[in-house]
């Protein structure tokens, strides 16, 4: 099978960085938009080459006229190309209503609890988003106007436990011409066209400007969100080094370097809670012992030079 | 003494980073601009509860007309305030034309030449500058616009080598007000109209709109800022730990970590090269044992799980 250019890069990306291997049985989420429409066709093309099998989720969100016809179009692409396909109707605008979360938000909790479920339904091991570059450069800046530290700047990541990214090293420019050259119907996701206001303000006004200063912006955000991802495996590492996990609670072993706090944030991660900021990170490591502190839901306990957290 | 709020945050910034101590003897660069005046009054005062010793530096640039009137106006202010003041008289232009360099970086070479030269001639130890909060943040946003790993992305650094920067925890608008409430005299530093294309984009065009999704979007930088100088300890301390200095030579130990490239770009900044790229980096690390590259001007050789660097 010949792959074009744009396949390449993908396929490249996902080997560098052991996106997907053989045995991999992934669940593809496909709104009917150019991106996913792009992944759609790559994996399919790649699933053959690389030997993974892959099957299309669509949630359908009742939030425009459009959505049961949306439906039936990522339906009936699948069809065509062999692809298992579910789907599931969800009223985003009344969950939104309900539970008085925006309706991004709420449209994003809803799509990956089906998402979830319908991948231990079929004993699928990972989930696989189209979000390309252009929402990688968008959510690093977002990031870093509301406050981030280096770990959360790397925005998204490529593969975080079943959440798979295979297509952020391509740009929205890039699937544009990849739809059109091959010919690849979408649908016009209007959805896009109601992002909040941050993020409209950074693609439609910031991002013309930043290209004035440098045409190849995108690459520089591209290859310091390469850096992060590496460093974010050397956090990792280091809290796996350092960490003691028991029942209920977490020890973690203090080394008085730049890497106990990144520790200590990870160690909220794991029960699930928000992680301090750097100030409180500092207050924490500053603890005399014997101290206990209780933040964000978990106690905190100095012992000699370990750290004891708590649920 | 008294200290006003805005001396009491620079006076707790400089303790926090260890930028100045009693026997400092330090050289502020002073222009006669809002920023650079703010430093004069403010390290004046510091000076006689800290203990330090001060003296001033004025580059006459001989750029606009004003130009001998405002080395007047600093020698004048410097007079009242018993400061010992130095200046010299250099032809940017001249300079500029000659060394086929901007005017910008030319004028930047001669400030910081004749810093060194006045320190070494008065046996000062440290220099002084007046960058601020929102220098730092448009340092860091055109680094990660032309392209910058994490150790880059710290923008200006509060302490390195003699270089120092007291005023980076205090943004202009605190400088305007500080200066208007205790009626500090200023030349208007017209030089600053004349910034380059990327600086005047990012002040005038990118600044506003970034204050429109977060106003308080300088915090967010600064916090990172400040993780980042402290990351930058952090690699400065492996590169210690992991690197053997000889004549002509540095030997690395390659520990097949996220620091591996991290000190491998040190190395080069150590002989006074410009770093490899993130690519390069990582060629380096894969090199085979035995193997030569000469890059940016540095014979690298693979020994065992060394590397071996030589001019």
């Amino acid at each position: 099978m010949i792959l074009q250019d744009f396949e390449k890069k993908i396929f490249k990306f996902i080997r560098d960085y052991k996106i997907f291997n053989k045995y991999d049985k992934i669940l593809l989420g496909v709104s009917g938009g150019k991106d996913s429409m792009s992944l759609l066709h790559v994996m399919s093309k790649l699933s053959k080459t690389m030997g993974f099998e892959i099957s299309v989720a669509h949630l359908n969100h009742c939030m425009r006229e459009e959505a049961d016809n949306d439906e039936a179009f990522v339906r009936q692409a699948c069809w065509k190309l062999k692809i298992p396909f579910f789907s599931k109707k969800v009223d985003v605008f009344t969950y939104s209503k309900k539970n008085k979360v925006g309706v991004e938000v709420a449209g994003r909790k809803l799509r990956y609890e089906f998402f979830y479920e319908t991948l231990r339904r079929l004993s699928y091991n990972k989930i696989a988003t189209a979000h390309h570059m252009d929402d990688l450069f968008e959510t690093m800046i977002y990031r870093i106007l509301r406050g981030t530290g280096i770990y959360g700047l790397g925005g998204l990541i490529p593969i975080e436990e079943e959440i798979t990214k295979p297509m952020l090293c391509v740009d929205l420019e890039e699937i544009k011409n990849y739809v059109t050259i091959n010919n690849i119907e979408y649908v016009e996701d209007k959805y896009n066209y109601s992002l909040d206001y941050a993020r409209n303000k950074i693609r439609y006004e910031i991002t013309p400007l930043f290209k004035k200063i440098n045409p190849r912006y995108k690459e520089s955000f591209f290859r310091l969100a390469k850096i992060i991802w590496s460093y974010r495996e050397e956090v990792k590492r280091k809290f796996e080094e350092r960490s003691e996990i028991s029942k209920d609670s977490l020890k973690l072993r203090l080394e008085n370097d730049f890497f106990d706090g990144e520790i200590i944030r990870i160690a909220f991660l794991k029960f699930g809670k928000y992680p301090p900021n750097m100030e409180e990170t500092e207050k924490i490591i500053k603890m005399r012992k014997g101290g206990v502190r209780k933040i964000n839901g978990l106690s905190i306990t100095k012992k000699s030079d370990s750290l004891l957290v708590k649920i």
